[in-house]
């Protein structure tokens, strides 16, 4: 019944680590859309991956994908400094639009990217490809089955295997704007209610030269939520047992977590103990079957003129998270969320 | 060699549920002492208790016990509101004490505690006996022998099956007091570090009845450390499943968790999924083998003339702790522990 | 309730390692019954067990015991040797017994047992402990309420976690006899159907002293039931690991298994792995509770005149799988039940 | 460097589930090969998979393929009984082969295939893809790198999650060919030794027809290694919870084994008791990383001019023990390798 459905013709604007994860589930994987061009201002970085997907079309400005007319969706994984720019014009020229997360650190930015995407009617979906990763979406969807009865407590623990380069990290915009800001995300997809407080405690503890340029790399956020509920938030840079990406919803009939895939499922028995297999160590293998499902369910909602699963809302409020962890940590006190969203939207 | 060992006379006051279970160790399990006296307000529960320990002596005043010179240690067991009346008694008539947790939930009643224990130069170990869990223990252990590198993020999960009757929990001093009072002392315990400051959030999610007396039921508190390090204690009245207590600490090398012991060791598979045991679900049975090891070690350093491996300082400070909870709360901030703590005590 | 029920005298023959669990059981844990005597022909090991257990009389031939009318039941822990003839002797004496396995390894010597058992109308319960196991035990629950319905295969795990020393290997019977008979006892318990057949291979892997006298330390053991299912057993000396005693059970609508109790429950990681502590390692530490929980079964059975949960049938059956296991080996073939058993009982 | 090797070109034969997914790993991960042709007798399935992997030939006649000098390997997936004939047809144009399990149930057929391919100095691979699971893997360099010690017993566990379609089980060989084949080839890998007698128990539990036409579904088999050690398989039809595929050996120094991978780590705690997901339930999903591997290998092996992985041997010998197994059922006796291979090879 898929061969029934319009075959989407989508192009890749940015052709880096996450555009060529996105290029190959949408050539050879996902059979509702066709690749069908390929922008990165580095121009040979655009033609390795149209070359390794059999694409035909890559050029090094992505101005020429906006133009053309065939091309019904772009997928944007450039740089986050230019996404609330590209989405206005792909918005402009009538395209449907899947943007990496976060849209944008300024809170104004994201406004006025969302407000192109409105006036344009087309769609817009935001990157948070956690959501879709499986073990996630299972205590998603017993929650918000009943299983659990009313959630009261929620415990995200996210620590990656260790810190990017201190360059990136120079330019990330902050520890909860880098990395909690997936936690944000996830707060709000398991608890199906609002965060409305946020206080957040922070250290440097993994190292000092991120202190240096004003980041934390160890993090404890409390989470107030709108139904009365309360969470935490656990980050740290460096994990030496790998990636550790585990979640857990406490309710008034139970419990639902969510622990790390591991890379076999061996288990050693000797005079020492017993011993198992390091959790999956790099996001790009931990979270690989969410990055292909996220894409299948963009190209989905386009077929089917549904809602996209993650809205433009959806993006712009961890953004607002973000700012209010920020301002917690350095006043460190509890912060309402629309002490620092003058829109108070939501 | 134990059989060299001086075999230490003790006296236990107050045959309620916990003072039974210390009769039972000292009658039938622990070789080091002779259990030699109950006293009881109820002399038929100090009867009662007596007939099963195979003990002649059963009184109703703990005051007879303390003026026997054959008596060389007592093991206080009533009710909180007598913990620093009958220690400053003890101590006077020269007894070494154990006391039962919170040595008083007024700091001063807790001072003139401590002072008089120490005029009299008697050894007092407070009844922390979780830290007499063979699965804390080795989590400590582990921590102390820097099998996890530096410490930097510590987590305590501890949630009863079920809350206390009302009758009780109108005059437990409230949730910090009761219940977290545990959770303060292990973090201290897993952590090796002083706590400095505390911020306490938390609902009523379980009984509208624990709010209706201004008490909680559910909370998130964010422990902030001497040593730089980030904690959590999480803390329900009511787990469905069972008796959930668990902890984890984080650091530089690695990680160590302890998790629930269950009832049997069963694993059922069908069609439905894979299907285990709950946890042991009642705190008598959970920390039966702790109860034991901590008078073990009770007796042992009087045996030995050692220090009490849990001081009266050890049973100050979570009390301190719980004051600056409660004050965060009331006043949603973090609250250091030198506000609360006049002397500064440390 | 339990106090309306009559207090059973009990008397313990034979002070040995197993002796004294059953002494200190009935002194201190059960309240059904009352230790009265023991009896071993090395008086100071009596002696010893008495003042511990405050039993008043310690005698060296446990004929005195035998003789004495307030004495209502037996435990017999002797060696394997004498237990047929004191079986005897104390039906004569109208005494209930419990004795350890195995009643004999000659099987004409456990038949003149039960025959004296049952001309003198007592009760007679065989001391196969891990019957109460609490993890195995909810194994045979399980199946015996059908939640895997119709069982189709069986394995048993059973391996020491290092041989016993030569002399006792010596006199024990072999490998069928010593440690099998547990597990011949433990199919017929968890699968409610009687072995019809055995096909027994063995080698020689732990150490080769044991292969010298004539003996196997490495067996797998192949059975079919009655009902058409079939099992294996796996034996052996030597787990490094520690005491392994797993059970699987696999039906046409489920499995159900029981995995190693272990000694905390503490899980650490670092970058080597994910490690876990060992299983409980000695089998008095495994099995303490299925000590108590047998002697308590059979106290009730006789405060209510209720047959044995563990009967003289259940002590037999074993042995005759021990020959034909043997057999099995010696002639490396399938051996029927009843080929090595003339009186082709049950 | 991979780029500098030379690309492979590869035809498939057969166009049926498993030829299927070599396709689309050859088409779209694997980059040492260029997938140029698909041949099925069915001609609109080797379309069909051609259009969906952007390959340009597909015929109903493999012997075009082998006619055609730029294809230099060919992967034949048609059915077992065309094996031998094709394998000797691709030796004598020349091509290197890979081959699906198993390559023929009768030996003489197994050994004229052989023949021609040493003959024709081609390489060939059988198909035993388990080899190539990773958790299988894991075990098997534990054992082979020493971590155990010397191995003293093998346990494999191979449960289907159902029956296939009678029409399939009567053309299939019968249990030990069409399943327990697999375990066969597991068993030598794992161990690494020979076994040198089968013992085989089976029973007819899942499904009565399958006994009428003379199979079984439910088979324990017991197996001895020539280097002493002991193993069992069990094997059944039907496991409601899925498909149950686990491994374990244990040796004098340790012991290994690999459990189910699951759908999802979900953990949910409720009342009732802790519920987790169930083993990934269909082969194509459990073993859809192993299928890759292998292909992978196979290419690397022409690319390098290596030794196959997996020789013609290694496909021989598991049918001389499907042989002996149906011999040692059918007269229920154990039966050496020998008994059943003429040849005594290897």
């Amino acid at each position: 019944m898929m061969a029934t459905k319009h075959k989407i013709n989508i192009a890749v604007i940015g052709a880096g680590r996450i555009g060529k994860i996105h290029c190959e589930n949408l050539a050879s994987v996902l059979t509702g859309a066709e690749l069908t061009a390929i922008a990165d201002i580095n121009l040979e970085a655009a033609q390795e991956s149209a070359a390794r997907c059999n694409v035909s079309t890559a050029v090094p400005d992505y101005h020429e994908l906006l133009a053309d007319p065939d091309i019904e969706a772009v997928v944007i994984c450039s740089p986050t400094d230019t996404h609330a720019q590209i989405i206005q014009e792909a918005a402009a020229a009538g395209k449907h639009i899947f943007c990496e997360k976060p849209i944008d650190h300024e809170l104004n930015m994201v406004d006025q990217a969302l407000e192109a995407v409105e006036q344009a009617g087309v769609k817009l979906m935001v990157g948070f490809n956690r959501r879709f990763d499986p073990n996630f979406q299972k205590v998603h969807n017993m929650v918000a089955e009943g299983n659990i009865g009313e959630p009261h407590i929620l415990h995200i623990i996210s620590r990656d295997p260790a810190p990017p380069p201190m360059e990136y990290l120079e330019v990330s915009g902050g520890i909860f704007f880098d990395m909690t800001i997936h936690d944000f995300d996830m707060a709000r997809y398991l608890m199906g209610s609002e965060v409305s407080e946020i206080y957040a405690a922070g250290a440097v503890k993994v190292d000092p030269k991120i202190g240096a340029i004003g980041d934390l790399d160890t993090v404890i956020i409390t989470l107030r939520f709108a139904n009365g509920a309360i969470g935490t938030i656990d980050n740290s840079r460096k994990a030496v047992y790998g990636y550790d990406q585990r979640v857990e919803v406490f309710g008034s009939e139970g419990m639902v977590t969510a622990y790390n895939p591991v890379s076999d499922t061996h288990i050693y028995s000797n005079q020492e103990g017993i011993h198992s297999a390091l959790p999956l160590n790099f996001f790009l293998e931990r979270y690989a079957t969410s990055y292909m499902l996220e894409m299948r369910e963009f190209i989905e909602c386009l077929q089917n003129n549904t809602p996209p699963p993650v809205s433009g809302m959806d993006g712009r409020i961890p953004i607002v998270m973000g700012l209010a962890a920020k301002k917690s940590y350095q006043e460190n006190r509890p912060v309402q969320l629309n002490e620092v969203d003058g829109s108070n939207s939501k």
